[in-house]
């Protein structure tokens, strides 16, 4: 067991960034809902949007120093920084979201290299317009020398798995960029009853396992078997759709005609992160999809992260080689981390 | 061990009728999806909604005789008999509502009648009305004597933990009725990718498991401690949405304002059924609801039902106590079925 014992060793691949500044848009008119930030309390700002203060985040969003004093503390040697979700700007028309994805790339990237080897980048591009976004692929991947990009769970409401994404997964495929799917403007909020943060809470969850669902009921990784795909909090609800999906499948004519291989199959082609907060989820999602597609996600450093993802791991009874996997080597192998550098 | 060995002891909580043949509409115009059926193969009728074959269903929906040959082999002792959840008719004018209720109860109330003491009836009340709802909810359990009804999980949109249907539980929890709440009309139908069975298999999880959230969100089992409340499927997806719910209550303000006892706590006072298909995931909502919570469920006779339910308890690796609970203890006290004769 001695092999455990690293305190910090863990790659965690889900963590974001906000800028301190954002640029004005250079489009004709400025969108209504384009970001802006505002002064805060010491060390936060406000991030604006739409007039409204949409969250208010501290400067470890855009600090690296201070970002890199919190990882020993919860056993990180690396985290890969994404962008807040709601900063993913589908909803604009595509010149400027692709000026922001442009921003929001270069901000990581500068974090990056401020990042000491600890910090890795996943860009965003503007899925509102495939050719844009492949571009920005491109960019990120060839010019940035990032490993991949988080995407939404769905661009504008079509969920990923819809047909018009197919040529932006056979890009991802082709250049070997991995991809980090995060829920974002959530399904099932009619169906709340409570305070605003019950859509992260509640929504959120469900939000992805629809996402990753419709991956595994369009064959995404059927037609594009060396696609690294990865899905936030655990793949959210995807555990427990699972084997209603693969019962349905073996029993409507219709859905087995539709899933050129079995559910249970294809999700265990998929990644996900560790981030369920308790012990005993964790360990159903390793039986339910494998020790080798979990990797440490934390959510740092909002308020809901998680602060000890390590731990979390270290005490699920899982044996060593399991728990290497969930630290690090799972996530160098989505993230391609020892080719990278070849 | 046994005690475990009894193959036809199980009481089935979720299993569904539909009438052979639907009155007419007495209201002033006929509502455009009002239910009708139409001959098909043998054995068999289409249930016509709105012009279009909705499903099409054995006589084992109608007929006591030919449902109570099929419970032998599945183990059962016991079945508990609920609406098809389309027929829930909440979408009708309140007096139509309470037209169709009333003839479901009463075509429920003769199968029971029928069914030597096998067949427990769950009824319907028109939701759309409260005052309506309640008054059918008196007649289903002091003059039909079932021991409850089914509702659905959201009327017309609106989610069962909403505030509207305060008056409606109250009355549950005062009549001694149990509610069992089956998935209808879901959320995130937008987010899915493939044909129309998708609809049930993946849909209605995320919708149960909302509903259930919004009945621990409003705080309902704080407010009626003694009210006996069950979520169809197994909760649906609140065995992966309770964890995060339980982290975002201890570091969202708002959320440990609005909850009165902890999500965990409250989830463990409701009831589930056993509809998972999988016998790891049984095992993970035993962990995470309790032994004293589940409940077998099939959704017989329709064709995506469980053929296997007690057997699949069976082979979980439960303790002999447990296995007692799941397969009839736990739905004898949600029934209040040894009260009932009293």
């Amino acid at each position: 067991m001695s092999v455990m014992s690293c305190r910090c060793c863990g790659i965690d691949v889900h963590a974001h960034v906000v800028p301190e500044h954002f640029p004005a848009c250079l489009g004709r008119r400025m969108p209504a809902l384009w970001p802006s930030t505002a002064p805060a309390h010491e060390c936060h700002r406000h991030v604006m949007i739409a007039d409204r203060v949409y969250r208010t985040v501290s400067d470890k969003c855009w600090s690296p120093s201070r970002r890199l004093a919190d990882l020993p503390a919860m056993g990180l040697s690396h985290q890969v920084l994404s962008p807040m979700p709601e900063l993913l700007s589908y909803w604009f028309e595509p010149a400027d979201g692709q000026q922001l994805s442009r921003y929001l790339n270069e901000q990581i990237a500068a974090m990056v290299a401020e990042g000491n080897g600890a910090l890795i980048g996943l860009g965003t591009v503007p899925l509102q317009d495939t050719d844009l976004a492949i571009a920005e692929l491109e960019f990120v991947v060839k010019t940035l020398g990032f490993p991949g990009v988080e995407i939404g769970s769905n661009v504008n409401g079509l969920p990923i798995g819809h047909e018009r994404f197919e040529p932006f997964f056979a890009a991802c495929e082709a250049l070997g960029a991995a991809v980090f799917v995060h829920a974002l403007k959530p399904a099932g909020m009619e169906r709340l009853v409570g305070p605003a943060p019950l859509q992260q809470v509640l929504a959120y969850p469900g939000e992805v396992g629809l996402a990753a669902a419709s991956v595994i009921t369009s064959n995404l990784l059927v037609r594009h078997p060396r696609l690294r795909i990865a899905f936030s909090h655990g793949g959210g609800t995807l555990g427990l759709l699972l084997p209603r999906l693969q019962q349905g499948w073996q029993v409507f004519p219709a859905l087995k005609e539709q899933l050129q291989a079995s559910p249970v199959e294809q999700a265990r082609r998929l990644y996900f992160d560790t981030l369920v907060f308790d012990t005993p989820t964790l360990r159903h999602l390793v039986d339910t999809f494998g020790a080798d597609r979990l990797m440490l996600g934390t959510d740092h450093p909002f308020n809901f992260h998680d602060r000890t993802p390590v731990a979390r791991v270290e005490a699920a009874g899982f044996d060593a080689a399991v728990v290497r996997q969930l630290l690090d080597g799972n996530a160098r192998r989505f993230l391609a981390l020892d080719a990278a550098t070849t």
